[in-house]
């Protein structure tokens, strides 16, 4: 017996529930509706459109092969009805109907359903800024606004671009200013780093230097105060510490669920709106069904509900829809938050918690930081990648990874592996005997994956006296207080430089004098020891503990990492 | 109370255990041997050696750092005894002594041990071959092989070069030879694919295409017969098919277990002389530790023991030999099989079963082929992927995945985020639903890797009637026999080619055009479709089902699929 089923929403989620459905149930009637004219694109493409990497917004739209998915392709292509320019202005959950209104003539309409899909997805947060109605505000999240961006940018409208908010879209959306288009571009972040609630702290910093390196400019723990104009157009953000001038103010502060509808019909929400839904993606309305921006599901690490506006979910949240929908019982039992994204000469990757999220969360946690070539030291094609890996202390469980590196899929492939870890609860030592794909052109024999587990083991059973790389920052910027004594393991040759730069501060002893000169290193200080990566400073504290030497910490990531975060050294 | 712990050979495993022991007891006395004269190299890098993108033999003996791992660097920097050119010839374990003799002098000791590690490594396997003594003939697995290798290729002395067996070292032998010098290079193999027991035959055969468009000749199902040389040295290799002129052969037909030693002092080993260890890696002898190419460790899919001769295997099982000696009760409990390999523009990666093997090991189990961009497909810079999964029927248990890419990296971003749900017997929807890293840059919204087990889930579910590219390329080569009727769903101008070039067999039914021409497909013959890459021709194929077509199949991956394989198309 055919039913009806009407999908409100043909963005990701809702055309592949509404595809899926189809090709279990042939003969099934499927109703897609959209209030936009223009529907299943690829909304993740758009700062690759406006960077001009993708041609036109119809590349964002089409299949992999040319083809336009527009409502004729889903009619002749999948057998979906499709109305666009159609918005659903209420759900009567009693009656199984949805009214909808033509948004260009304004006419009604009332459907009969027999099970609901709500695809609406999400939409921009719009802090109320004074002067957030001037012209050249706009956030960068469906293809009427980027074609805007982009026409500014390519009519050489835009001198100064300044991105809102410092996320995934907010770096993207800098990054293909500064550049594709050599726009001064600059970055305003409430919070006191890039990428808040996604990469740790000092991994943060890391990334900020790569924007800056390349003429971002990065303003933190700075808030925009109003926006300021000319003619109805924006000239200037006014923030609490600065005023930059802008053509062009991209906002991107987050996204929201988009469920008004479900929200009035009665649908169980939670208090940003956010749907709430079983395994099977029913709403508190078992006719009902949501994924994707409007839904909450459960943490796998955390075990509480969480918010994943991501394109990758929504697609594999819209097939579970389709396969329930035809009767079937696909399920997913929750997300860990997995993440990648691509700056300048660096991309920045993670899955699960950062550190501060784990302590926030109340994980007994530590996180270890570990750079390391991405492939064999003695490949010529390689280069020094960041991992850090946290864990919680008492079950030795990792929580999460973060990393960056210069060859982004080689990052991705050490986040990648660990997924299947964090989501089901493994530790650490899962995570050393890792069996990663090996060879030299790929991958080290010890794998960095494997290795920044093993550092996590060292310092959890106390043998690694560990400083983060941020911290070792911290004691340098203050080695004018006479507390702490800094030794580079490094031989003379490496360490020559710094030694010079800093005679009163830096000293060279190489691992293999430490033995012999073990009488130079003071016991009333803390010692700091540092080296290129963090490996020979390690052995070499190690060495000085067993002949003494307490007050000790090796600085994890060496000069490698300092570099990285652009320290003052 | 300090012990003395004997570690019997000083490449990977042998370093790893006394070192990572030596860390954790600082004051335990380690005395490592090795019959070499140079130790504790990457011996996986000598084909980077050989084709010149490693300099120096040294860069294979070097910390990342440039330091030369030599028995001083030992002393020094983990206060471990190296004894070189020094052979252990006897183990007593009644008496707890180790026999010694120098390989040079003659000079014999007894040295008596608390704890043993034999890490005597692998050593080539050396069929009786008549003429296997002549000059030129060599396996590559050492320094001292790598270094007349190298010289014979730099010193112009090299103009055809035949490998014997295409496994990994041979396979990267022979693009060292003719990528990086241009030598005139065959590879000869007994069995009737490159990569067996690593690749399914299909991706096999994919590969195979990439070396012979790089002009390296593949003789499969193929055997040695003899050596033929002048005044001592090679100049031929006769096999029971042809002659191949050759002034170099390298022997890569497999390694077996060095451990000859073990074996005499009655440790319990199997057949090939595999040593049994249990999940901490003791021997039957548990004052005698044992690791890496020495060893057999259960096969996490199949639970039978494996042989698994990996220099990242020798690692991270030296690390756990070494926290074990110290008293600690590190463990690993078996392997999958993972692996990676960079041909020419391809590289291939895999981890588990392939379907021959999982069917020789009694699984019910079936394979799926996917053809699908490494990234999103409107992302500029991108490949076309191969990837197949190997599942169980009966559980839909996850068995193997292999693949094969242009850009290595983001094959093995893939392949290793599977490793961890083959070791744990997860299913395909857990890989359906695996939360791999998205964003445009890096991977699609619907990545290969979901895709491939969304594929998989049809075909189980029969929903998908499944054609595998290489069955395709035997029904094409068949087509006269008149029993197939091949369906072409591109658009025409997609298509176009192919029906000029076969008007006779090759028909163009776009998906559009399916509903309304259903009557030109006939009924009684075997219909196989076929798009760019499986997409549309799936969806066609669904569509004709519905509308009675039952005799029909589609084509896996695609024309994209033929084309790697170099089909007769």
């Amino acid at each position: 017996m055919s039913k009806h089923v009407i999908v409100i929403g043909a963005v990701a989620l809702g055309p592949k529930a509404a595809c899926r459905y189809k090709r279990l149930c042939p003969d099934a009637k499927v109703t897609m509706i959209d209030q936009a004219p223009r529907i299943s694109y690829g909304g993740c493409g758009i700062p690759y459109f406006v960077s001009g990497e993708v041609n036109t917004v119809v590349d964002l739209q089409s299949t992999p092969y040319h083809i336009v998915r527009d409502a004729a392709f889903f009619k002749t292509n999948k057998d979906v009805d499709v109305l666009i320019n159609t918005r659903a202005t209420s759900i009567d959950r009693e009656a199984k109907t949805v009214s909808i209104e033509n948004v260009l003539t304004g006419e009604k309409e009332v459907l009969s359903y027999d099970e609901l899909v709500i695809a609406t997805g999400s939409k921009p947060n719009m802090p109320p800024f004074e002067g957030i109605d001037l012209k050249g505000i706009t956030p960068a999240t469906n293809l009427e606004e980027a074609e805007v961006i982009k026409n500014a940018v390519a009519n050489g409208e835009v001198s100064n671009a300044v991105v809102v908010g410092a996320g995934f879209i907010g770096l993207e959306m800098a990054v293909a200013f500064a550049d594709m288009w050599g726009i001064n571009t600059s970055v305003v972040e409430l919070q006191d780093q890039v990428l808040p609630g996604f990469m740790p702290k000092s991994l943060a910093r890391m990334a900020q230097t790569d924007l800056e390196n390349n003429e971002v400019n990065v303003y933190l723990d700075e808030s925009v105060v109003r926006f300021e104009g000319e003619n109805g157009k924006v000239t200037k953000v006014i923030t609490n510490k600065r005023e930059i001038e802008a053509d062009l103010v991209i906002l991107a502060v987050g996204v929201s669920p988009n469920t008004e509808i479900a929200v009035e019909a009665g649908i169980e929400c939670d208090p940003r709106g956010a749907i709430i839904v079983n395994e099977r993606f029913q709403t508190s309305d078992p006719a009902i069904y949501s994924g994707g921006d409007c839904v909450t599901i459960p943490n796998l690490v955390t075990g509480k509900r969480g918010f994943y506006p991501l394109g990758s979910m929504a697609n594999r949240q819209g097939r579970i829809i389709g396969t329930n929908l035809a009767g079937g019982n696909a399920t997913m039992a929750g997300a860990i938050g997995s993440w990648c994204v691509k700056l300048f000469e660096m991309s920045c990757s993670g899955a699960g918690l950062t550190l501060e999220q784990a302590l926030a969360n109340g994980f007994d946690a530590i996180s270890v930081h570990v750079e390391q070539m991405d492939r064999a030291h003695f490949f010529p094609e390689k280069a020094l990648m960041s991992l850090q890996i946290v864990v919680d202390r008492p079950t030795r469980r990792i929580l999460g990874m973060q990393g960056m590196n210069e060859f982004g899929d080689a990052l991705t492939a050490r986040i990648n592996a660990v997924v299947p870890l964090i989501s089901s609860h493994a530790t650490i030592d899962d995570v050393s005997n890792l069996e990663v794909v090996y060879s030299p052109p790929f991958s080290s024999a010890m794998d960095i994956v494997n290795a920044v587990a093993n550092v996590a083991d060292n310092v959890l059973a106390g043998n690694n006296k560990y400083m983060d790389p941020a911290d070792f920052e911290t004691c340098w910027a203050d080695r004018d207080c006479g507390d702490y004594y800094f030794i580079d393991t490094r031989l003379a040759g490496g360490a020559k430089d710094m030694c010079e730069a800093h005679p009163d501060h830096w000293h060279n002893i190489p691992n293999e004098e430490i033995r012999e000169r073990i009488n130079e290193i003071p016991k009333d200080k803390q010692v700091v020891m540092i080296c290129n990566t963090g490996l020979r400073s390690y052995e070499a504290m190690l060495l000085a503990c067993e002949l003494g030497i307490e007050n000790i910490k090796a600085s994890a990531g060496g000069m490698g990492a300092q570099k990285k975060l652009s320290a003052d050294i």
